[in-house]
This record gives C-alpha cells, structure tokens and sequence, in this order.
C-alpha cells in the first residue's frame, strides 16, 4: 500500500469519509488512490475556497471533521479565507495540503512557498509529513487534533503519498472534553444568584436546544439578561426551541443590550469586543465596573456547564419555547424587509438557513423566530464568501434537510463556483441572491467609521456598473435560477423550488438599504 | 492630511497611480482619501485574486509597480496565489493590506490574524506601519522595495489610515540595478567560446527585443543552443524581433532541448528544474558533467549582460528575426490545434497575449511565432486562474494595445469574476475560453506521475456534470460572449470582438487531448 492508500484509509477509520477536492499534480497519487477506498466521498470543488468552506459548513451540521485537499501553497492561500472563518467557528476541519516531493523541495520549483508558515495562521496543530510508513499515524494525529474543534493541516509530500510501506493507524485517543472549572462555576453561579445586573453571553455548543433551554432556565430564575455570542457557528432556533437574542453587530447597540451589567458571565464563549475598531470608540463591550466570569470558552463543554448552573441555580424552572408563529406573507415591492417576512413564512421544517445576507438579513432573526425548528449558521470568522460553499457542506452533511442559503450579491462572487458543485452533487440547496448592486455594508460602515467620500469612494462601494446577473450566473454553472422582483414572486419561487429536488438560485431584486 | 491621505500621495508621487483593489471596513479611510487625490486610479476587483493578478499583469507591461488593496489576512488568503505567481515573475508590486487599528489589535477580534505570516510567504518586504505620521516614508520604502522585483507588503492599521499627522515621503532612493560580476561574464564568455556543446538560458528582461537580439547574435557566433525559461513573465515576439524558443515544461523533453550540453550559461534565470518532481526521475535538468555559468538572475540586468557577451563574442553578427509569417485561416473542426492556427492568423499588431491556456495552448507558439510583434504573458508561478485577472492589468497598462486572453476552462473558474472588472473598466480583452470540460492537464499529470484511476479518480478531473457554460457566466458579468464549435466560427468572433470597442468573450468548444 502507497502513502496515500493508508492516509485514505485511516482517514476513513477515523470517521472521515468525506473530502472536498481541489487537486493538482502533487496529489494525483491521493486522487488515484480513492479507487481503493470507495468509503471516502470525494467531493470535487472548482476553487479551494468552496472545497474549505464547505467542510466548515459540514463539521458545524455533522459534527464530524471533512478532509479538503489543496493544492500546495497557493492551493492553500485561496482556501485560507473558509479556514479562517472555520477556525473561528471552532469547526474541526482535517486540510491536506499536497506539497512537492520531499526529494524536490529543495530545488525551488515555481510552486514552492512556505506552506507551514501561511497554515499556521489559521491552523491549531500542522505537521510536515516525513514518509509513506508514517504518514497513516500522522492522519490518525491529525484527525484527532481537528476534534479538539480547530483546524489541522497535514502537509502531504508527494513522494510520501506515492511511496511504498503505507501503514494504517488506529484512531488516535481524541483528548477528554475540556470541562468547567468547578470554581469559576461557583463564581459564576454567585454572581446570577446575586440578583445585581448580570448578562449569560453564551456561545458554542451552548446554542444547541439543550444549552438554550439550560440557559432559558437560568435566566428566569436569576434575572440575567441571556444573550448570544453575534456570529454562531450553529444555533438552534424556531418553534418549540428556547428563544435567544444575539449580541448586537454594531458597538452602541450591543452596549445598550449589556447596559450597566455588574458581571458578565461568558458560557462557551469570549469577553465581547467589536467586530472593528471606530475611531474615538472603545473596542472592549463590557461595561465599567462590570466583572467577567468566564466559565468555559467553546470545544464542546458550554451546554453541559449551563445545565449544571442550571441545576444550581433554576432547579424548579421549565425553559420558555418560543411559540409557533409565522408572518403573514407579503405581497408587492420587494426589500430585505418583504423578503425576510416570505422567509419566515415559508422556511421549512428542520431547514438549514446559511446567513451570509449581511445588510439585507437584518430582518431575517425575527422575521424566522417562531418557524419551525431550524438551525442558523452564520459568519463566524468576517471572511465573507462562506455562504456558497458552506451550503454546499451543510448539504452533503444532511441530504434528508433543506438547506436555504441567504446570500448577499458582493459577498457570493467571491465563491461563485461552489454553485457548480451544488449542481453536480444535487444538492438540495435554494440560494436566495439578496441583489441590491452595493457592498452595503462598507457604505455603511463608511459613515461609521467617520468618514466620507466622493465619487472615487462610490466607486468602490457600489456593483451596479455593470449588473450583475445571477440568473445567468447560475444558468452558467448548471443550477436553475429565476428573477423575482416581488415578494409574492420570490414566495412563488421559493415553493417552485421546494418542488423540485437539486439545488435552485432565486435573484431578489432589492434596494440597497444605504 | 490623515494618514490615508499621506500615503496616497507618497504613492502618486512615487509613480505609483493605478491601485486594484478590494476593500473593507479597515480600509474605508483609504477609500475615502481617494477622493482627494485624483492622481490615483482605483480600479475595483469583486475577489481579491483579481487585484492581485491585475497588478501583476499591469506591471509586467508598465514597468511601474500597481498598489493592491486587500483587507486584513482572509483579504490577503484570497490574494495570495496571484501574488506567488507576481513573486515567481519578480514583478514589482505594492500590496497595501488593511488591518485593524493599533488599538483594537490586542482585542483579537474575530478578522485577526497573523498578516505578517502569510505576507512573508509571497513578499521581499513587509513592514506594518506604526502611524500616521510614518506611513509616507513607509509607502516610499515600499514603492523602491518593489521596484527591485518584488512584492511588497504594507501592512496599514486603520488607526494609522484615520489619524492626523500624516506627512507625504518623497520616493526613497531605489538601489542600483545589480549588474553582472565580470568575473562571472568573463566565465560565461570562455565557456561560450569554448565550442564545446553549450547551452545559453535566459529569462527576465533578456526576452524582450533587445536582449534576444543579443542573444541571437551569441547563439549565431557561438553554436551555444539558445533557449528561454519554460515561463517567461513576459515575451517579446513574432515578425522582426529576434526568436527563442522555450525549454519545455516536461522533463524528458527540456532534457532533449539540453541534450549533452557540457556548458549552461543563466543569463536573468535559475538553473532549470522539472515542475514538479516524479517517481524514479531526478528534477534537475542539469546534465552530467555540465559546468553551470550563472551571469545574472533577473531584476533587469540580464538584457545588459547579453549585450556585454555579445559585444565580447559576436562583434561581427547580425541577429537574426523571425519573419512575418501566418497560418492559412483553417475550417471545419476546431480543436486546439485548429484555434492556434485561428489565434496565428488573425493577432493584431501590438497584441498583448496572456496564455493561460494550459493544455490547449500546445500549438501556440509555433502558430505565432511569426504574427505580427507582441509580448505574451505567461504562468510564472503556477498558481492557476491568472490569466482573466492578469489580462485585467494588462489592458490598464496599455489601453491602446488589444489583449488577448487564452484561457482554459478549469483555471478560469477561480478567478471568473474578472471578467466584471473587464465590462466595469470597458477594457480592451478579447477572452478565449478553451472549453474541454476537464482539467486535462491532470489527466497527463496522473500518467506522469505513474499513478492510474478508475471512476473515482476521473471525479476529480472532469468537468463535465454538469457543463460550465461560459457564455452565460460572461452574460452574467457584464461581458459580450458567444460560444463557438468550428474554425470559421472563431475567426469571425474574433473579428467581431475586435471590431467593437471593450470586452468580449469567446466560448470555443474543443475536444480534450486526453
């Protein structure tokens, strides 16, 4: 057996059966070899950043690490954005970068770069594999390692796939879950007791329907403001799910939620901060005077520590649900607002909604809080460009799901291709296109950083020299994909698309909201 | 003046007035600032790959050094692997990359990263700028660290773009242009007149008229067989410029273009390698027993040492030129073959070519190589989807030349959103889609590298589930397109693109080769 026989076949000992490729030369060895391990889907993406962000997208619904294949250095460099916003996630992600030969690595060819120094950047655990015998351990390792809820990225030789005397490792022993420190539980749970202003900020796998419900619970007992982290890898919600509002995006905003907390207990997640830095502003959101008691900070232990304050400090309370409730479906003009309100009346049933709508999805929380239950995935890590291709994981992770994609137009022509692979897999996923011709966001955030611009900077900000088409777009890529201008139009297509299986793209024709 | 603004004008003032760009919340400071200083021209790119790309083309043929503007480390990922192709090409280029305020940095914010890491993996120079009253003289320390060759990567916090004190730096003083050792002249000459079976390789600005002519003239006087770098950055060529081939990009054949030479003279390049390494096969394309005579590599003094050697050696000889010489304009089927036969007849004058054609591109040189005079642009570094964005900077160079894009299907896709800046700028591409429904190249690759596959495999290396149509996904940018099947029909594509100001995009349906 060569080196990539027995990297495939640890891989899929270990419980990783699914690779999102993007392969070169330097891993037609690894390619060849899934002939011979046909437990590994090889899913082929047409850029790295699809292939990475679809692993993050798959890790967040199925818990379970992906492997992706890059292409050495530059391979990487285009799929380092999805791994940033994996590694902020905590997503485990297994990347497998192909480099040149151990016996070629010396030459300087032209693809040649220093691939520990960019993996590092977005890696929690990288290693250089050294030869075929070893290299069946060093998968095992690095499955394990990416369990710990980071990424970790093995650098495959060429040689090293392609050698002989491949050896088949057993899982590595994945280290216990981090559990709460019974004292900073204690000193959390003294605080909610205290009855002074206090907000449960919590993240992670708190988001979860049982960490909601412990932290429900809590928060009626104590008084505390219960608030989640503003960008969850996943977060349950919908109809008969223990409600949670998110910290706000903006920095006046999130500190008129905190307002004047005296302690601020952090669950499953870190002390709040903005997401940039405003001249004259504070980055740092927790109020003065105000104590931080950080109880466990993500990888998997925050629900299980909610529920244990829980049983302190709530053990006769029952967690609310929110209620089952839909908006009316509008009719005429279209805009984030209409749209958001079609979503809300139509998302179905156990449906997987990735929110990459910025601007146009400031609506979409509310508008979607009593559908059905639903899980939310969102923009952990700011690398916009996620959406395509974590719809395209989440899909792959859950074939028998929905998977609404809401996607803004600036940030989806950064992964336009992973609509190809939607096509190609026949994914289930209906892309939503929020068209409003603008990097809304930066126009906004031009008035709040406190500047202001002319033409020049217009130019810069607005999309609508040319218009883009995303029906043609979609047609491009072989997805089907129609024009709605109405919100009865985009309610139509919705249901056309729920209809039909395979992937669907609608273009909602909306104003620009700055 | 903030420090925007300062760093605008030390730019402008530098010769620095083209900057692509994709920016973010941290860079709105810096967009905003454009608006006063008028000497600079932004040009929008919806992926930051395009911007690194489009500097790279735009240097190659300007000389001048492109600011790109990226946003934080997920901006730089997306950038990277056209800044590894700039990096191999040693073209000068100024990456501005935003960051967060010096303030919020410690914050660890969900977009930080570590810059500095992955900027040194592509960069000569990288420098993080401490204030505004510094980034002047740190935009001109980068402006003369590109003009040696290189990327150079500044590094802009948004507290140092929005704070006063900003103070425009007079250029700083660019070293000398390193000239050749005259020992190592003088070796290289001996060796040349040795008449002993010599090889003389060059590359950088030895490909342009002058230096070719020079080399030429050696070749002529000497026997030493000329050849140049598999991947020039940029070529001159076709009717009266002195011709070269270039050593192949396959081991087995650059061996045979070797043969047993006793001698290599480098002049503007490395000692040649293979690609990529193989089973059983040695990457060094120096033969046994060959003494290596390095003269000069790269940064422009390589045309220089040419004219030393053959003002040394061939006083008396003339250089010979290729002759004006076109294919018959074929009919019927169009394959590779028949489209370069398409591509040599119909070239304009001045034509700018950048080939990315990849396995389609075979017959090109010989079908061009007596067009009328142009310079063809290739893939220096192997990082795949160059040419849409290089062809972007390219037009911006040189608004009075047409350029032509050859560009194959599957390296088209990473970087498609190119073509949006084309339509946006109105520039002058003529696009050649080689559609073939595969990365074909990796079908040889797979048999190169001794590997074979069944249905798995060939997953990862067809196209054609479903077919990418591209004259859709050029519809959908803003760009003219039309899909052709025969000879005839691309010729007159050709025609009419050429008859019409701004971007066209030619879909030409060819068979794979394997």
């Amino acid at each position: 057996m060569n080196g990539a026989g027995s990297l495939l076949r640890t891989l899929t000992g270990a419980g990783v059966d699914v690779c999102f490729a993007n392969p070169g030369t330097s891993e037609m060895h690894f390619v060849a070899a899934l002939d011979g391990v046909p437990e590994m889907r090889a899913v082929l993406a047409l850029f790295e950043g699809v292939a990475t962000g679809a692993a993050d997208g798959y890790a967040r619904m199925s818990g379970r690490p992906a492997a992706v294949l890059l292409h050495l250095g530059p391979g990487l460099g285009n799929g380092l954005a999805n791994l940033h916003n994996a590694r902020r996630a905590g997503t485990p992600v297994v990347a497998v970068v192909g480099d040149h030969a151990l016996s070629h690595a010396p030459l300087d060819a032209p693809l040649q770069s220093d691939i520990a120094a960019v993996a590092g950047s977005v890696s929690g655990w990288v290693r250089h594999s050294g030869s075929a015998a070893e290299v069946g351990a060093d998968a095992a390792d690095a499955v394990a390692a990416a369990l710990r809820g980071q990424v970790a990225t093995l650098v495959l030789p060429a040689d090293v796939s392609w050698g002989d005397g491949g050896r088949v490792a057993p899982p590595s022993a994945v280290p216990a879950r981090p559990v709460a420190d019974p004292e900073a539980l204690r000193a959390a749970a003294d605080a909610l007791a205290s009855r002074e202003p206090a907000v449960l900020l919590i993240g992670g796998d708190a988001l979860r329907a049982d960490g909601l419900a412990a932290a429900n619970r809590i928060a009626a007992a104590t008084g505390a403001r219960l608030l989640a982290e503003t960008f969850p890898a996943r977060l349950e919600r919908g109809a008969g799910v223990a409600p949670v509002g998110r910290l706000a995006y903006l920095g006046d905003a999130a500190r008129h939620q905190i307002g004047a907390a005296r302690h601020l207990v952090l669950v499953g997640t870190r002390s709040p901060v903005t997401f940039f830095g405003y001249p004259g502003k504070d980055g740092d959101l927790v109020p003065d005077g105000c104590a931080v008691h950080p109880v466990v900070d993500g990888a998997g232990a925050a629900a299980a520590a909610l529920e244990e304050l829980a049983d302190l400090l709530a053990p006769g309370t029952t967690a609310a649900t929110a209620p089952a409730a839909r908006p009316e479906l509008p009719t005429g003009e279209l805009t984030a607002a209409s749209a958001a309100a079609v979503v809300g009346a139509l998302l179905p049933e156990g449906a997987v909604v990735v929110d990459e709508a910025i601007t146009s999805g400031a609506g979409l929380p509310a508008a979607t809080a009593g559908a059905p239950r639903h899980d939310w995935l969102t923009l952990t890590g700011g690398a916009i460009g996620y959406g395509l291709p974590a719809a395209t994981g989440a899909a792959v992770a859950c074939p028998d799901r929905p998977v609404w994609c809401l996607q803004a137009d600036g940030s989806a022509m950064y992964t336009i291709s992973a609509l190809w692979t939607h096509a190609r897999e026949g994914l289930d996923v209906t892309t939503v296109i929020y068209h409003n011709s603008a990097y809304a966001i930066l126009r906004a955030e031009l008035a709040q950083v406190g500047a202001t611009g002319g033409p020049a900077t217009e130019g810069l900000l607005g999309l609508d020299r040319p218009e883009l088409d995303f029906t043609a777009l979609a047609r491009g890529t072989g997805v089907p994909a129609e024009r709605v201008t109405t919100a009865e139009g985009l309610a139509a297509a919705l249901r056309r698309a729920a209809a039909e299986p395979g992937p669907h793209l609608i273009e909602a024709m909306v104003p620009s909201p700055v």
